[in-house]
């Protein structure tokens, strides 16, 4: 396609201009056509600079989620084969449940530059302003009973956990069962969503809202005591595109492993990776409320917690930590 | 509406003749908007006789499940609050998910005459012959995870035993996971499939298929062999009406005790009705396939098999019983 050839050529000369000219030579495309397709990449958020006498230039490569950044530097096998990308959506999980539904590979992701209405669990809101996080859901079809769906949700929090360390470095735990924290606040929520059998999973949508480059003042004043981003705990923006790469080699690493009888190993990352276990926790269950201590969690991904009654496995509701 | 009042009118005097101009004075319509209307109860399968000198008569009571028949004989309270009824359908499953995913309230039913696409367990398809059986879906919304929702397939299983075994008195039993056995032949088949978080249910869909008033020789020649009907079983045939009411009481009833915590009596009523434990089963895992006396089931829904090698707990797979 005649975009994508001029974009390559641009990015291949990054900073430089390249005359409309030229582009439409090597193109065989008159410049006026040129100068439209320049106008929809700008459109697509990329940062054109066009004068009549020196022609274009990309005056730096994007941060953008679209496809034609990602696939070209995707290593998985499954994550990706299929990619969904908006620029703006009512929900990355809806959008994937219903691409699911009508029978998308394994795989397959939706990306977001924005949500209108992202979601959390138990229908919450997730604020997913325009270009400033990840906003994303995968397809998954694992073989094993719906029973064993919550270990999706634990490999999904190592995974990313462990690659927002490596490509950022800032000091970031996993708080049972599904968010990833950075100084007490929510950095990471995960919501996975399935449609199952008895004895069998349809299918599992695993969604994922990342704050990545939004800035303290960005964030709506309600949730600025629970809420925080990689740009603020590290103090300058990053790359979502590496960090999109990196979230998903680890993600299908972790998958691959689990579909193949390595949940023990993930198991272990999530008990050293998680800022729960050890700490004294406020739990509100669908039934009761009660406080104790967290102290492991089994198989299933329900947490143990030792309270002055004795042992309760929470499989279900919120679980606050104490402060110190 | 007309329609409705023609056929009350009938129905308050069945085997005997009204004539059109009685019908039409009592409603002050025409006798050609008379016949119109009788015209389309009998497309509707109203068995209505009529004559230009005597008027029209309902020949007899139908064993239809449209609503005007089964609403006014339902005590239940959730089950059947909305009712969609269809003369043909692909799936009830698809269509209560797709009802259930549109906000649909709890106990909503899909009832079909037939389905060109019932759908038993892991895609296999169900023979549903037009007027011959119970092809219907519920759609549940219980407060438990989704770990425990193996509890609404018992349950069901557990509700259709007693509702057949009380309206018609056939010998039937439950075979382990969720299919109604009588004299070693399948009557009934339940699908249940869920769409849930990890901590909630969205929503359960309970498809029901329950071979009524089938005879031997419609039965398809592959299935004769595993397939059998109430009708067969009992010599004679059966009010699909009846037992449809007296299944949605029971369904209703046991879904209220297991919701307020009555799992219990559920579990051991199971065992009682079961004919899969005690007996000698082949299991063919995802993962594996072997031989073991059925031991029990625990409060997942899990049959538990004594095999040479110790005790296997089977959530998903295929059991069959061996012939003693």
């Amino acid at each position: 396609m005649n975009r994508s050839a001029i974009l390559d050529m641009l990015r291949s000369r990054t900073g430089q201009f390249v005359s409309g000219e030229e582009l439409g030579r090597q193109l065989n495309i008159s410049r006026t056509a040129v100068s439209k397709q320049i106008q929809k990449l700008r459109q697509s958020g990329y940062d054109i600079e066009s004068t009549v006498s020196q022609g274009h230039r990309l005056r730096r490569l994007p941060d953008l989620l679209r496809p034609e950044e990602v696939c070209p530097r995707l290593t998985t096998r499954i994550l990706g084969g299929e990619l969904h990308y908006f620029t703006e959506i009512g929900s990355t999980n809806d959008e994937a449940k219903k691409c699911a539904v009508a029978g998308c590979p394994e795989g397959t992701l939706i990306i977001t530059e924005a949500q209108q209405g992202g979601r959390g669990r138990l229908s919450r809101g997730w604020f997913s302003p325009m270009g400033k996080g990840i906003w994303m859901s995968a397809v998954l079809r694992p073989p094993f009973p719906p029973q064993e769906a919550p270990k999706c949700t634990l490999l999904a929090a190592v995974a990313l956990n462990r690659a927002i360390r490596e490509v950022t470095g800032i000091p970031c735990g996993i708080k049972w069962p599904n968010d990833i924290l950075c100084n007490g606040r929510k950095l990471v929520g995960i919501l996975t969503e399935m449609s199952a059998e008895m004895d069998a999973i349809n299918h599992i949508v695993i969604g994922m809202g990342i704050n990545v480059n939004i800035a303290a003042e960005e964030i709506p004043p309600e949730l600025r005591e629970i809420a925080t981003s990689i740009q603020i705990e590290k103090g300058a923006p990053v790359s979502r595109l590496d960090l999109l790469v990196r979230i998903l080699e680890c993600l299908e690493e972790l998958y691959l492993a689990v579909r193949t009888g390595g949940f023990d190993a993930v198991l272990s990352a999530w008990r050293q990776e998680s800022i729960t276990l050890g700490r004294l926790v406020n739990v509100i269950a669908p039934d009761k409320s009660y406080q104790g201590t967290a102290l492991d969690i089994d198989g299933d991904g329900a947490l143990l917690v030792e309270t002055a009654q004795g042992l309760e496995r929470v499989l279900a509701g919120d679980v606050s930590i104490r402060p110190a």
